[in-house]
């Protein structure tokens, strides 16, 4: 792509092999030249503000994500490249959650003053190949030093016609509760990496690289199907429970309907029985999960095949509160955890 | 104020004292509690990404800042409600520079899981407090935990007409250099509190609770007056620096022509001269430095009149690249810091 290209002939080689030596405007314009023009940018990244222009029309979506070492990622594992690929990603995927248009991001590093310049390379090139793979552009952040661990803050924009805004609020009973691709990879890929297992493997690979699913969700919004919609980043039961609780209704989710990859299958085939459990409260597939009127589903699974995303039923909204998951039997399937939750 | 009011009243008293037995979605919920709609939110926090409208004509504007603990501030003298109020001026802080109007803003909080949580009510208090002086209203952010210090990372959208958005880029030789208030305050009062001082005193309060300028900027640019602008963040000479630089032009700066406070001279009278350096070098003031026409000297000093902040001429822009200062007999004085930069 030729935006890789710009990023690898815009940086010059180092001349510095630390961060104290380059200092932190040589750090900020070692980034800044890397960085094209993006569109709706008025003014990028060197003055006190960025200024963008929306597109006629729109409404403006922001989302903000901390990453903080040791708590959402180990160096021991994640190299720079797909880590800085991961910032992004989780960002734009809160953009696509609402039906939205990525378009512009800052982003701000508090750095370990020993960090290899290196490695700030590496993970720039991951940020901005992802930047770049959904026309996004950064323009604008912060850097400064930490006396501990990396902390990485995305804050990324975009936009989108008020009347195509997906929001988590707009779910109706019977509706059917779909998702994209499969669930559980990310969390079975922390228990590969966590035994040591390897970066090429599938699971550790949706969990180190995940790819937000912008092209299907603004297919979604396009084609007016969707009710209600949230990416799963805490397990579909957590965030469907989102969807419940701001619409005000519940669910039934269909255990053995859960769409599981044939790398989550092969890696879990020597157990005695499958462990739902990672598909169901597991995080970080950062799919997305929506709502729709049954009279729809014909729409959704063409509108899909053309997004080339698989797309799965998984459940139906029911009018009283809470979420329950279902055998085949229909007898309740009982889950010990209910997503990620910081603090506890 | 009714504000005020409102975030202790809509607050509720504490059933838990940390936030491990509150979790993450308590904390989300006890300070959405305290959060006011704004102008503009279509929608706020709770959903994958805010939702916002610009006024009709107006480009978006946006800043972040990180703050990390034992960089930024030290909690041994920062009072959470003052860090609080400072984590969101020194960001609303960037907007003004640009004479554009702050509305919203993102919170995010790496917070170590031992934090008390009347520490975190304090916090919010502060912020929202300066939120609504502002009449910035708080629409998302992100929350986790921090196995070191605490981190909070801000990012502030405003908005501006297109043609009253006030850049670095603009100033001409022979402009007249101004700065709003006073200059080296919050740089003395580092040195203060560095020595055991207190929070009354004038330099400390003027570091921990810096206040910015955003009726200033705002009558500024719409006076039309202003060539170039930039808040006072790394000291005057680096910031003008940035002016220059981005302007293709240079600068004298008179050095006895450097605002300084009362607080300032009764602090720094018992030593054998005036300790300019922090006037030029010290940072944190978060005051406006900016370029004007001659012709419009009148016009600057009636308009800071009606806005209540004083304004003072310090300089003069110049045909050649650099900044000099000079003393009153034409010498140049000799600065040994530049301002602050990270990893150095």
């Amino acid at each position: 792509m030729n935006y890789m290209h710009r990023i690898d002939s815009n940086m010059p080689p180092l001349q510095h092999s630390s961060l104290a030596a380059l200092g932190e405007f040589g750090l900020i314009s070692r980034i800044t030249s890397a960085v094209s023009p993006g569109e709706g940018v008025i003014t990028g990244i060197g003055d006190d503000a960025a200024v963008t222009s929306l597109s006629p029309g729109m409404q403006l979506l922001v989302s903000t994500d901390m990453l903080v070492e040791d708590v959402h990622f180990d160096l021991g594992w994640h190299d720079p490249s797909r880590l800085g690929r991961k910032s992004l990603a989780v960002n734009i995927s809160d953009i696509a959650a609402m039906g939205g248009i990525p378009r512009w991001v800052l982003l701000s590093l508090a750095l370990p003053s020993d960090l290899p310049l290196d490695f700030i390379d590496r993970f720039m090139r991951g940020f901005l190949g992802m930047a770049a793979e959904h026309r996004v552009a950064l323009i604008g952040g912060d850097t400064c030093s930490s006396r501990s661990g990396l902390s990485i803050s995305v804050t990324v924009m975009g936009e989108q016609a008020p009347e195509l805004i997906l929001r988590r609020s707009g779910a109706l009973p019977d509706d059917d509760i779909w998702v994209t691709g499969t669930l559980g990879d990310a969390a079975l890929g922390l228990k590969v990496v966590q035994n040591g297992g390897t970066g090429d493997d599938y699971p550790v690979s949706r969990l180190l690289d995940p790819s937000p699913r912008v092209s299907a969700a603004l297919a979604l919004a396009e084609a007016g199907v969707v009710t209600a919609m949230i990416d799963v980043s805490d397990g579909i039961l957590a965030d469907f429970g989102h969807i419940a609780e701001q619409s005000h209704v519940g669910g039934c989710i269909y255990r053995d309907d859960l769409p599981l990859s044939a790398g989550f299958r092969s890696h879990t085939a020597d157990l005695s029985e499958i462990p739902y459990q990672l598909a169901l409260s597991g995080g970080e597939d950062y799919e997305l999960c929506f709502t729709a009127h049954r009279s729809n589903r014909k729409k959704i699974v063409d509108c899909m095949k053309k997004s080339g995303i698989a797309v799965t039923r998984v459940g139906i909204v029911i009018n009283s509160p809470g979420v329950a998951v279902l055998c085949p039997d229909g007898t309740r399937y009982e889950v010990n955890s209910d997503g990620f939750n910081h603090f506890t």
